[in-house]
């Protein structure tokens, strides 16, 4: 039996206590013959495994009424497992969840680390740094490097913080959204436990 | 006799009244003739213009001490003309700048609304929404086009009036940020009327 969050950019598996990550560009899901429970956010692959009878989707086991339409099933499935707190899944996109006593508050989105330094990269080579995860936050920056870290970064800090909850950083780059939010707990394999945690709840294993 | 302010983008041109635009990509300098006062970002554009004898660099007239080497020369005359308050220039990027009564507190960049909303749209078809500048503020969102704008947005305007200060918008797309900064005072060519102050202390003209 494996376990398989799929994203926009990867398939990342756990097969007990394994993980392992395959690109959804080359991958072809079919090769595997043991079951998988999945949750996915990519469309595209969504098609592919509805036509493969070993890759159980586990949104089927979730309630989806407390949540919006189109809301990302991972983000439903890790606010299901936290319960009171804040989620930054920090991925190619980084999602911000609200959930207090078991009510989801709401949530936004911000590009992932790549994709925003692409961004400024792309606006201007005079833009092109890589961020400074060791920013002062209480201070405005005086440099480019940090005016760009402050304008992602900075921002982000300020909004997160301003909830006053407990931050639960998940995803591949959640060690360092760390170094920003230092009273953070990163659960690396926060979906994984999420994603058990619902089997059990379903009785599926 | 023509102001220039050249951006990321654009040439942007002021001749008497009226104000125009050239692009950087296709534009050639050396076809004017009158005497072009111009302040620029541009690094490659400054190249061309050093041969042109009748472009005149503004910089050469602006103390940058009171500044950070790296930074913007836009950035920096449209700071020293307002003395107080911040000044957003929401262009290709959208700087935020800081100025306590006539010292520069310090500011911070973040991609323009052409750059982000690509860079939301690159990392999933999921994302690629336009954004809603109607946006409620106060309250978290529960739609994805609304958490992405939040994402962009909310997070910006939150930390933009945690300073209380008067706010001057100016950029092409002034207007647009004018709906969430609804106090703001928008001045289109806050640089252009910078640029004639400069000239005029330095008796240019």
């Amino acid at each position: 039996m494996l376990l398989c969050d799929i994203g926009n950019t990867s398939y990342h598996f756990l097969e007990g206590d394994e993980s392992f990550k395959k690109s959804v560009n080359s991958f072809n899901p079919a090769v595997i013959e043991e079951k998988v429970y999945y949750i996915s956010v990519n469309k595209k692959v969504n098609e592919q495994l509805a036509f493969l009878e070993n890759w159980i989707d586990l949104e089927d086991y979730i309630d989806r009424a407390s949540y919006y339409e189109t809301m990302g099933i991972d983000r439903i499935v890790a606010l299901e497992a936290i319960g009171n707190g804040i989620v930054i899944d920090a991925g190619s996109a980084v999602t911000v969840d609200v959930v207090r006593n078991g009510k989801f508050e709401g949530g936004f989105i911000v590009p992932g680390i790549t994709a925003m330094q692409k961004s400024y990269e792309n606006i201007s080579p005079a833009l092109a740094y890589s961020f400074n995860f060791d920013l002062e936050l209480d201070i405005m920056p005086k440099n480019s490097k940090d005016a760009i870290s402050y304008g992602y970064l900075g921002t982000l800090y300020h909004e997160v913080m301003s909830y006053g909850l407990d931050i639960t950083l998940t995803g591949g780059d959640a060690q360092k959204f760390k170094k920003l939010f230092r009273d953070a707990k990163v659960e690396e394999r926060l979906l994984f436990n999420a994603m058990k945690k619902i089997m059990k709840k379903a009785n599926i294993c």
